[in-house]
């Protein structure tokens, strides 16, 4: 059988990222932890098409996005823009919100582990264009064509336990669109928007892990999605509005049905009263 | 600084699968991919830890799980359990369902491309015991210990393009329960479960691909997740019943509240007519 050439792709966290505090520059803690690396992969730094992820929390530290924990709540309700669903639960009421990013989270994104003691991290203020900053930094740096996400741990319906999607991004094809193009045996695809950048945040979930203090890790053999630097970010991930056929938690429409059928009986009554 | 000993991970596809139908016997078609890749990657076949991941496509194929296209809608049907939420559109009504394998996917997981013209594709009877089935095979022939995903392609609430899932899974930690660890502060990880067996199958999509024919791959480096073979499956990814806040769409909740209002008020007046 003849040998197809085929994508090889690699995956491995870069060591040596220190303990991050607000004010920190990440390209310069990123650089030095990459040229640093005495691995192999790394020795000649970064290459032509590697994509390089970084864990959202380094990013928010960086910015100084701790609040107290005791404001907790308060601050989920600012970073919140509607409320999904809620549910009163053993430790207190978890919301799942749209964030102002858009994002559909858990506590809109607000995150209380591998964080300072009595602190609570609140999202970076703008993945996406920290993502390109971040980018186009690491491009003059090495001289290569790279791109760069910025992930997340989310839950999701349906499915048990969490997984990293991307919620900033630059210089990578976000979403591959295959629609138009035909399958092995000619037939055009049907379901065919790949949603490359969540699948790149899941794949280097793999080798971060969540307890090694490894926020950043390298992909190589994908530069096939490795774009010009503004290509659109992340943010086009997001599916919110009248495409969103659960824009509402299954309890929380059910009220507002019936709670709609009550007032609609309430104004009809009134209109009664008004006519006698 | 020092260096840090982490996970490498490489993934990539199997050459060489042949187009699967009815009653092939995917070990062997996959035992012979395997062995002659000429690439260096398998010039030792599978080894100690790898995992492969094959796409749920070829295990419905293998099973002869296709149904004429005129049948689609009935065939959908046929696999409903309960419908989440149906919207229509310009090519007819979209149908999000939760099928016999408890999972929630747009028609029922019931596939229209890369299939032989004329023809729909189930999802295959079992994909958790054709999993374990591949796995016990392919450990005895290569004498490894090694797992095996199955995966399909999904579309996810809030989230823009598809991404692959495991909807079936042999001897791999299908889930990564982290609760009652600590993170590298010392504190406990609040939300701690990963969903390895989820992250492999969309890691393997980026080397998979849509339209290349490559329906296995490998990923090597995850050698920490592989279990004893019979480990639970991919059906405990499966998270329905009372934790599931989103098992009506937000249309069809709405609907059953304002019915349900109806449906009293109704009553209340059939009790005061009684009562005249």
């Amino acid at each position: 059988m003849p040998h197809t050439r085929t994508v090889r792709m690699s995956a491995w966290a870069v060591p040596g990222i220190p303990e991050i505090v607000s004010g920190n520059d990440l390209t310069v803690v990123i650089v030095a932890a990459v040229v640093s690396d005495s691995g192999d992969e790394l020795s000649g730094g970064l290459q032509d098409g590697d994509i390089l992820t970084v864990t959202s929390k380094i990013v928010s530290k960086a910015e100084g996005r701790s609040v107290q924990a005791a404001d907790r709540e308060q601050a989920i309700t600012d970073e919140t823009v509607r409320v999904v669903a809620s549910r009163v639960n053993a430790t207190g009421v978890t919301r799942i919100v749209e964030n102002r990013l858009g994002l559909v989270m858990a506590a809109a994104g607000v995150d209380s582990s591998n964080t300072s003691d009595g602190t609570v991290l609140l999202l970076p203020l703008d993945p996406d264009a920290t993502a390109r900053q971040l980018c186009r930094a690491l491009r003059e740096r090495f001289g290569v064509r790279l791109g760069v996400v910025i992930t997340d741990t989310v839950g999701r319906p349906w499915r048990m336990g969490q997984a990293d999607i991307a919620i900033g991004a630059a210089g990578i094809r976000v979403l591959d669109d295959l629609r138009g193009t035909v399958d092995a045996s000619g037939r055009p695809l049907a379901v065919s928007v790949t949603a490359v950048a969540d699948e790149i945040a899941a794949a280097t979930d793999l080798v971060k892990g969540k307890v090694g203090g490894l926020p950043v890790a390298v992909v190589r053999g994908l530069a096939h999605h490795v774009t010009e630097l503004d290509a659109v970010g992340a943010r086009s991930l997001v599916r919110i509005g009248a495409d969103d056929m659960f824009h509402l938690g299954t309890k929380e429409a059910w009220l507002a049905g019936f709670d709609e059928a009550n007032k609609r009986l309430a104004r009809s009554h009134d209109t009664t009263f008004e006519e006698d």
